[in-house]
């Protein structure tokens, strides 16, 4: 039996004091969320998630998904009128534009809430994310007509959204894409081909199911340059809304595999089904790379979910479990035996994954909260420096935030012994589910390739010296500070590999890229560790500052402690990365395959 | 779909060649077995692993097995046939006495064996090994008659053996066992308790199971200086050794867990159950650590085989899978895609994996090798040396391979993408199964405390000086061959960490114990690097003697390739160990539970 907390503290104490949102009030969205309003959105999705998307979270993944006979889909009990809440409540619009039905609120404070949904259930939120992911495809990409006639009654929760994209014989390479789309002379297309890994593919949840669909039109160029996007409903829409015939397209089959087992994973196949062109010819991967970048920053977020779930659960049990004694003299003389959080490797387990958890926290919102920026800004600077910043931290949250969130979701489950191995202690469902989100979206070996062959040297390593520079700067504004010094040094540190590290790259691939690239996974956890050490430097002063008035809450000399930890057990890995991106391709490269 | 084969040349080479385990043919059992002996018998048990073991391993885990509404339990489809080919071929008692029927061979041999047997079906393999540390807890302390009683219908694969120890609330700690024994007048106990996670507790493929039980006695002193070890048989067996009236102990339920499903892991009733005292009153737990010991070395060497199995699995889907193009030209032009082996970081993966998997064997072998020698031996020099060498060596090839082993295979996935997700590929099952090693027979944390307070002071510290000793002479016979340098320069730095953090826990010891044993988790991974490193160092300079004579095999060039990836990229996490135990308890210790 599993229980969940939202960490509503901790979100407050960070758009709060830390990211200070309250000094954006003057833009659109962020002045209809002020701080009370704000605390009473996370207060109520704590709410729901606390009490009704958790307890559907473990019979979710016992129970999982079927598909029946007639190639429907059953989800999980209770799922669909949880869904219904989230549509109905405004959720799944929380951050969407008020014209089609959205609230129009900031996107930082859709990810805060998408955390805890996550958290307390991260098979059911998923179909929320991907029909999230679909209405931000429609809004760059659709059609005024597409997005009337679509978005509102997805952010409603009535339809859901999903992304085709996998083939079986094309994953990652896009280019080797088989599915057609044969123009009808009508403005609509026949869809013909075979997808797969379709999250949420079919369900009994939603009365309609929007798919978004990556297709080769006939006579289009080869590879990457010739696939369209489509939107192909589930069932046909008439023009006046109402739902038509069903469209030909079917769930072959639903996947067997580690967890999310609440989210059907589909086979499904299109046979000549109706669909429309979204956006232009042989554009699909633009239009898709609109959906792929939210959904690696969601991605992250869930391996953070996960990561938090399994702490707090991991942390209440070592509170609880009594076992042995205490070296030293006993803690609870009183009691047959005292509760394992009394021996330091417990806590240093515990310490570690907080460490992670609430930086991971602080960077999807500090990051989030730039593009929230860039999107209401008119200053081309503003909006090229988000730009900047987030093509080159988005493969870093992702990664980073999924080896770390999962490898803290194994830690937690450490924390049980062999009872973390027992289905009914709920440890090892959030190490499963957790699991996921180092192979999706871009398995972690892309995200860092993606790191350090494309973003990387992008417009010379303009979005690398930004953010080195923008390090620079607030080390040296905060260094003069007594308190703060040890801090600012440890940052000064790892900042210094990053850069050294960077150096380095750049002279590999002067040579050879591939030396550079035998380093990508390290440097993308080089530069992770230094993004994470930025946001405890930033939360270490905050909480400072609020100690420094007079609040001397638990909370606060917790945080400052837990900083301190990650600046002193964790930041220090970026030296033990900087030496392997040094050792370059050497006993990498030159082996013949064979000898693998 | 998954596939093993045996690395039957990887361990003659180390057999042969690092060990030079022929030196030695002048023992007992080692003269059994010379070369061609050795290589005829790991290469029967290679087939047997490839053949009939693993091709049961994915259909035991998706069946798992079953618990009837009589109480008995079903095993996978398979497993009853394989168990008796086990039993029937001398595999179960490969280094058991010949007096109790077994083969007499060198411990050594019977590791390599298991190894194979494990990455095959680890779950099947999980019976023989409970039924060897039985066997090996009944040699040590049962009396003559039990003896003869039980194990050699144990080393045939008639019956079977178990080991009781947890209770519900009685894990670690096993001073709060409840289990109780009553004397009966007549030799025999009456055993009245829960208990659970039993291994094999039920099962329906030997016709007797022997479980060795841990109860107190009545009137015992409180802790654990009152607890008893019985042999308590499924069946009673008569004075004919037929087997008699079925005995009062059953099965009341087995667990839903994460993987291992084709073990079942019992919760086992005994009411006034007829056991007889194995060792003597209130000894119990010195006969539980003779099968202890050998299950911890065993639990290093399963998440071994569950990494090598994986990396095997991994290495072979790299090869095929076709998707992108190497940077720069294309390294298979007449292919639609290269297969992603050519990525540098897919190598870079792998190579970690088979850097940790082959010294990992090594290890193993070679601590092994230490204690047969020393069983054979009557210096008491030699024995001494070998028991501190096993006892602190122990808790770490526990700790280290298990949590190594488990990263390693969930690398392994990571190879696959999306398609590693998925049940039917098979390297989830790999994942799952090597789980359990990091929490079961001591979660590593205990492993970690075991060697920090206990090992590590015990006579004064004279297991690590010997340890550092025996390294530095190793250096210093070596460092002056120029082929060596490299490798003598590595092992040098990582033993001196070794020796700073020794000295760094020594200081922190005096002041308060529990600011070494916040390090001691990092310690324990720091020992087991410098270990690894030994072994890599010692792989290195047998295969350069084997070039160097004109054995040019790939085998040996990858060989020498994987170490100096090992020395580049591994083992300097040294430091990083180094650094977090010098930081102590701070942010640790001082902290309210409450703040948790």
């Amino acid at each position: 039996m599993t229980t969940y907390r939202a960490p509503v503290r901790d979100m407050n104490f960070l758009l709060d004091d830390v990211l200070k949102i309250d000094r954006l009030n003057n833009l659109p969205g962020f002045s209809e969320a002020p701080r009370d309003v704000r605390n009473a959105i996370l207060s109520e999705a704590a709410r729901l998630s606390e009490e009704v998307l958790h307890p559907l979270n473990a019979r979710g993944d016992i129970d999982g998904c079927t598909r029946n006979s007639d190639a429907t889909v059953s989800v999980p009990k209770g799922f669909r009128e949880a869904f219904a809440q989230l549509g109905e409540g405004g959720w799944i619009g929380l951050s969407a534009p008020t014209a089609y039905g959205g609230q129009g609120l900031p996107n930082t404070l859709s990810l805060a809430v998408g955390e805890m949904f996550s958290s307390a259930n991260m098979a059911l939120e998923m179909f929320s994310g991907l029909t999230r992911g679909a209405v931000a495809a429609l809004l760059v990409h659709g059609s005024e007509e597409q997005k009337q006639r679509y978005i509102p009654k997805m952010l409603s929760g009535q339809w859901a959204g999903t992304m085709n994209l996998t083939e079986p014989h094309s994953g990652t390479d896009l280019g080797m894409m088989r599915t057609k789309a044969a123009e009808q002379g009508d403005g609509s297309y026949r869809i013909t081909g075979t997808k797969i890994f379709i999250s949420g593919g079919e369900q009994d949840m939603t009365e309609n199911i929007v798919h978004l669909v990556l297709a080769r039109i006939e006579g289009a160029p080869a590879g990457i340059k010739g696939i369209s996007l489509f939107v192909v409903p589930k069932r046909l829409v008439n023009e006046d809304g109402s739902l038509g015939d069903k469209n030909a397209v079917s769930c072959g089959s639903i996947e067997h595999k580690m967890g999310i087992h609440g989210n059907p994973t589909c086979v499904l196949n299109y046979e000549a089904a109706i669909g429309w062109l979204v956006g232009r010819e042989n554009k699909g991967m633009e239009a898709m790379f609109v959906m792929m970048n939210g959904a690696r920053m969601g991605t992250g977020l869930q391996a953070l979910s996960q990561s938090e779930i399994a702490y707090q659960n991991a942390a209440n049990y070592a509170k609880e479990r009594l076992q042995g004694r205490a070296i030293g003299p006993a803690a609870y003389p009183d009691k047959p035996a005292d509760p394992i959080i009394v021996h330091p490797d417990v806590r240093r387990t515990l310490q570690g994954i907080r460490a992670f958890n609430e930086a991971a926290r602080a960077l999807v919102l500090f990051s989030t909260l730039r593009s929230d920026v860039a999107r209401r800004s008119d200053d081309p600077a503003v909006i090229e420096a988000a730009d900047d910043y987030l093509g080159l931290l988005t493969p870093v949250i992702k990664g980073v935030l999924t080896d770390k969130g999962f490898a803290s979701a194994v830690s937690a489950q450490q924390m049980y012994g062999g009872h973390g191995y027992i289905v009914e202690t709920g440890a090892e469902q959030f190490v499963r589910d957790a699991r996921i989100t180092m192979l999706y979206e871009g398995a972690n070996g892309i995200q860092a390739l993606d790191l350090v062959a494309r973003k990387l040297p992008r417009h010379n390593g303009r979005a690398i010296r930004a953010f080195l520079d923008e390090m620079d700067r607030f080390i040296e504004e905060n260094a003069g500070q007594t308190s703060l010094a040890a801090t600012m040094s440890a940052l000064r540190d790892a900042s210094s590999d990053l850069k050294n590290a960077t150096a380095s790259l750049t002279q590999f691939a002067m040579k050879d890229p591939n030396e550079a690239i035998a380093g990508s996974t390290d440097y993308m956890h080089l530069l992770g560790l230094v993004a994470l050490g930025y946001m405890w430097a930033m939360m270490i002063k905050a909480a400072q500052e609020k100690i420094a008035v007079g609040d001397t809450s638990d909370y606060l000399t917790a945080k400052v402690s837990t900083g301190a930890f990650f600046l002193d057990r964790i930041l220090p890995e970026t030296a033990l990365h900087l030496r392997r991106i040094r050792a370059g391709g050497k006993n990498i490269i030159d082996l013949p395959a064979e000898a693998f």
